[in-house]
């Protein structure tokens, strides 16, 4: 399906230009941010089942993956959050050369550190805002963690005692206490499709 | 070129062996380990471009990517390197979930690093060992770091003051003071046909 014999390759070093015109996408990286619970794993997940149906590269970076990992040693206090957006921005910026559609989902509540990935990656940067109600994210509570927060049992905790800064311009906005799962991702794969990172081969 | 119609996703999220049938590649890791000097980027770079020519996605990480980026907070020193290698270790796994075939250029003279790297990865892990004699890597010195070393102005230099742990057993030796490029690549190459990581489509 991928034919190197129909790309040119040149002299220097291979090039993100280079792996965009394998895969016949130009990359970018979806930086969903928003409260815990307000659907930024769900939605970002079914964007990306969305992407590798019209045969593009993905990647999506969580917790999951992340935290258990590359940023193990990383607490929870405020100069270890910080850096952990900082080296998962880092590691988008990667990605990206890598010439791979990368999708993030954090819940990134300082505006300052989603300003730094958006210095480091320039207009590949798309700020994907999962808005959510604090009621709806505290009724969901998927992982119980708003419980916990209620009780003291955990500090710090974003939209408790811990801020959450909604982005003032973000690229895409999802309401997701409103808007069915089919429909955020019908948003997001249409703002892809208008900004011209791939081309849908199935029309 | 490449199609997602003829690709069958699942209803679970998207998974390695998913972007590897998706870029009809095997994702791999070759970590080249060797002195400074001894041709780890140079040979990384000639292996690149010819995959690159057979139509394989790939990304190279080495000190221009990685150490003014992700570890720009890391210095020289000894906790400082085994966190260097750590790092990049974890980036590799990501590189190889996301199913780039990835290439690491890097000293990385301690043999427990390199382990711990091949711990992460499994047999997913090729081990380059870049053999090359001190004096050929002291005569090249292309960034003149052993002249600086020698004079005393880098503290810590590899194969000088500082040891440098020969892999036991690597996957593939390269011996960079005896082999050409090509010679080395087409060895490497060769490796990961036998290993069915992809298939010459050129043949």
């Amino acid at each position: 399906m991928i034919h190197g014999k129909n790309i040119v390759w040149h002299d220097t070093n291979i090039k993100q230009e280079d792996r965009e015109a394998l895969l016949q996408q130009k990359s970018v990286v979806l930086w969903f941010t928003g409260l815990s619970g307000s659907g930024k794993s769900t939605i970002a997940n079914a964007v990306e089942k969305r992407l590798a149906a019209l045969g593009r590269l993905t990647y999506l970076l969580d917790g999951d993956n992340v935290r258990h990992g590359l940023n193990k040693d990383l607490g929870f206090g405020v100069s270890d959050r910080v850096e952990n957006i900082r080296r998962i921005a880092e590691v988008c910026k990667l990605f990206l050369d890598a010439g791979i559609i990368t999708l993030t989902a954090f819940i990134s509540p300082l505006a300052a550190d989603r300003e730094n990935a958006r210095q480091l990656m320039g207009d590949r940067f798309i700020e994907v805002f999962v808005d959510c109600s604090l009621k709806a994210c505290e009724s969901r509570d998927p992982k119980g963690l708003y419980k916990k927060a209620r009780a003291g049992e955990i500090k710090d905790f974003t939209g408790i005692d811990s801020p959450y800064e909604k982005p003032v311009n973000p690229e895409i906005v999802i309401i997701s206490d409103k808007q069915s799962i089919e429909d955020c991702v019908d948003d997001i794969i249409n703002y892809l499709l208008a900004q011209g990172h791939f081309k849908d081969v199935t029309l």
